[in-house]
C-alpha cells in the first residue's frame, strides 16, 4: 500500500470552464457592450458590470443554456487528469446559487473530465464546509473559509487579490502539485 | 459577539425524507410485492430486496417523480428549526448517484425548511470530503468516513448497525444537541 492520497478539490467556472467567455458572448450578443481582451484585468471594469448590468449578468447565469457546452480553460483537462494520478480530485462548485445549472454543470463533467466519478462532484453553495488538502478556486471567498492550502486561479476578476497563493495557469499547478513529474 | 457555532450536517433521505415510504409504495404499485411495516426490520428482507429487487429499486431512484413530494419524517421540520436556533445547519445529500434527483431535491428543501438557505445544500457523492462537528445519516457508510461525531438515525436498513451512536427519532436528536431546551 502506498502512502495515503493527499486530496484536492477543484472549483468550475473560470477554473476549468470558461463562463467568461460564454458572459463576454451574450454581453455581446445583447448589444450591451463587446469587452476587449485587454480590457478585462480593468479593475473599473468589474464595478461597472457589477453596477450597470449586474441584474443582467445574474440573470444569465439563472438561463439554463448558459452553462452548456462552455469552454475548457486551457490546459485543464490533461492537467486534471495527470493530478488525478496521485491526488484524489474532487470537483466543487457553487451550483446552488443557479439551480438551472445542476443538469448542465453535471453533463459537462461526465463529458470532459470521464476519468472523474461523479461521487467526486460537489454542488454546494458555501464551500467552507468542505474538507481537504487543497482547494483550487478563482473566487477569493472561497478560499478565505478554506483550511487547507488554497491556491487562487487567476482570472480577470482577481488580479488585485494579493492574500492567496497565486496559480496563473494549469502549467503553474502542474509545476507545483506534481514537481517530479 | 457569542460562542462559535457548531456546525451540523444533515441527511436528507430517511433522515429527513421518508423515501422508504415511496419506495414501498412504488413496489406495490407494481405488485412487486406488499411489505407490511412489521417486517422492515427484518435482515433478510433488505437482503431479499437487494438481491431480487435491486435493479428495479435503482430504476426508481433514477425516476424524477421518485424524490417529488416525498412525506417528511416525524419531528423532522421542527427540530431542524430548533437546531438552526444554535447550529449552522447543512443539508448533505448523496445526490450524484441520481442525477434527475437534483431539481425536486432542491424544490422540496426549499418547501419545509425555508429557514435553511440553499447556500447550505449539499449535493455530493462521498462525504467525506465534508467537514463538520456533527453528521447525523442513516447510511453507515458516510458516518464511517466522517471525522466529527456521527450519529446514525435510526432506520429498518440499519438496525443491526453497531459501530455509531444511534438516535432512534427528532425529538432524541433535540434532547442530545439541544439539552438545556
Amino acid at each position: 500500500m502506498g502512502p495515503i492520497r493527499k486530496r484536492l478539490i477543484i472549483d468550475m467556472d473560470e477554473t476549468i470552464a470558461d463562463s467568461l467567455a460564454r458572459q463576454l458572448e451574450w454581453f455581446e450578443r445583447d448589444g450591451v457592450t463587446t469587452i476587449l481582451p485587454r480590457e478585462l484585468e480593468r479593475p473599473d471594469l468589474h464595478q461597472f458590470l457589477k453596477g450597470e448590468h449586474a441584474e443582467l449578468l445574474r440573470s444569465y447565469a439563472h438561463h439554463e443554456d448558459f452553462f452548456r457546452d462552455l469552454p475548457l480553460l486551457d490546459g485543464a483537462q490533461e492537467a486534471l487528469e495527470r493530478l488525478a494520478g496521485k491526488y484524489d480530485i474532487y470537483i466543487a462548485t457553487a451550483a446552488m446559487e443557479f439551480p438551472l445549472s445542476f443538469a448542465p454543470k453535471y453533463e459537462w463533467l461526465r463529458l470532459h473530465f470521464p476519468f472523474i466519478s461523479p461521487m467526486r462532484y460537489i454542488f454546494c453553495g458555501d464551500k467552507s464546509v468542505l474538507k481537504a488538502d487543497y482547494l483550487i478556486d478563482d473566487t477569493a471567498k472561497h478560499l478565505q473559509g478554506f483550511h487547507g492550502d488554497g491556491l487562487l486561479f487567476t482570472a480577470p476578476h482577481n488580479i488585485h487579490e494579493d492574500r492567496f497563493r497565486r496559480v496563473d495557469s494549469w502549467g503553474e499547478v502542474l509545476a507545483l502539485l506534481m514537481p517530479a513529474a
